[in-house]
């Protein structure tokens, strides 16, 4: 299975958290459960992560949802409307990132983030996520996702975010 | 004037975002201006710290707001109650996190984000952030904190995050 991520065009392929082409940056890869009907992210934090001594930094848990959100919702979009991210790539940015963390995440376990789509209307995706450490769910996440279609960061793209 | 991260102990200070201790990480620092009654944090961006190329991740926007605001939490409380941070040492960690993108942030500029206690009740307090960017809004953040007197991590303590 290929990630979601790998089939975004290269000029869109840059980002800090999800772009195989940037040589820094955390290469988060997110997968489509077509019989879950819901994505999945798995991360595992560095030692240099760190909030407070043994837990991850609260920052990179809303980075990983974030991109996790915007390829669940190229995945999603993708799904309900029966085209294949092959030859329609899909990319969507983000408005609003809300991140809820229920309890400290224990830092050097692998963390699963699982996500769905809660509403896909035009080119606005809203991705409810639960991201779970050693099998519980430790922080929770929604995100507003706005497809974009032409350059960003054109009057006709705004609101968006990362 | 001393930035308030500097003010944290030795143990709570290995923040991927704001710890003086975290080689890694990114050693962001707060200012507290009683003048104007908010804080301050400054930061630069570097060029791996990108969305689309030409502008800022949102993650690392998420993250910018995080640890401003924990700081801002601090210094807010130790103001309302006249404490002193050099002998009354405050850590605060995040509840919840929203981060509104307005438009898209360009990479390049400094930051400049600047927040305010909107409420301190208890351990609890909700602190409002304006991220500026070539003096412009591009990001606002909304972020609950909670004051950790114990261990991180301990039942008295959760929830908490980052």
């Amino acid at each position: 299975m290929k990630a979601i991520q790998l089939y975004y065009p290269p000029e869109w392929a840059h980002c800090y958290g999800c772009g195989y082409l940037n040589p820094m940056g955390l290469h988060l890869k997110t997968y489509w459960k077509a019989e879950e009907g819901h994505s999945e992210t798995r991360f595992t934090p560095s030692p240099h992560h760190t909030a407070i001594p043994g837990f991850v930094y609260g920052g990179l848990l809303a980075s990983l949802v974030d991109c996790h959100s915007t390829a669940t919702a190229a995945a999603a979009k993708a799904h309900a409307e029966g085209l294949d991210l092959e030859t329609h790539p899909l990319r969507f940015v983000t408005a609003s990132l809300k991140v809820d963390y229920l309890r400290p995440t224990p830092l050097g376990p692998e963390l699963v983030l699982v996500g769905r789509a809660k509403e896909i209307k035009g080119k606005k995706v809203v991705v409810e996520t639960e991201l779970y450490a050693n099998g519980e769910v430790t922080v929770r996440g929604e995100a507003v996702l706005v497809q974009i279609t032409g350059g960003f960061g054109q009057e006709n793209n705004a609101p968006k975010g990362g």
